[in-house]
């Protein structure tokens, strides 16, 4: 898969799998939603209804205390190995804040999701993406 | 979702994302089919395939210098997020063989997917379950 396909993917889906570093677990491996800006920023809502239960999410300490991260999008068909295919993000956490930039993807969270219409958000982690690799089994 | 829940799905699934820990990019995550043996030890096929095109997996380089990892299994439904749920299971790399071990996840595996009812391995992944926690959006 070329370059510009795995990202074109990456931002289609919308879905897929967010791999931290975890101090004592080694890694830690969580589904997430998230929207792709077209600058090369991932942003991974973080919901106020967990926001409220915890005071913080695990990616969240796992991302303060190292800033790498990877997300996997796959698409699975377990009849039909030829039509599988993945992309891989790595991705670094963007320290600070960039209201405009979170405004952005905030709407494009609300646009994809009937889900996130009301923005349900507390925040967004806001992660660069620093390479993308892409896969299918048709090679 | 109760533990024995967890791991009910864990063994009834059969696919998921493996996270490793990357020596450079800190996490790696790459979907994988697997098989759990009631002993709780699951078994993730390298194929021939593979095994012929690269000297070695970079998930076998990961878990050789650290052997911790997560599975991750989930549940999505783009338009209900009510139904979904996933199960993450800890593991740790067995090291050395275990020829007894891997025959019957080998058997597991043939008879759970056509794709691989001749055994194309080129060996198997043996990870020893250390926790496995469970998640459902109804609480």
């Amino acid at each position: 898969m070329v370059a510009q396909q795995a990202r074109d993917r990456l931002a289609a889906s919308g879905h897929g799998v967010l791999a931290t570093v975890h101090p004592v677990r080694g890694v830690d491996a969580v589904p997430v939603v998230y929207a792709v800006d077209p600058a090369g920023v991932v942003g991974i809502p973080v919901d106020l209804v967990k926001a409220k239960t915890t005071t913080r999410l695990q990616r969240e300490r796992n991302l303060e205390a190292d800033p790498r991260a990877t997300l996997l999008i796959e698409h699975w068909d377990a009849s039909d190995w030829s039509r599988l295919w993945w992309v891989r993000a790595e991705l670094r956490r963007i320290e600070g804040t960039d209201a405009a930039l979170e405004e952005r993807l905030a709407g494009l969270l609300s646009q994809r999701f009937g889900q996130y219409a009301d923005r349900p958000f507390a925040g967004l982690l806001l992660l660069r993406i620093v390479a993308v690799r892409g896969w299918t089994a048709e090679g």
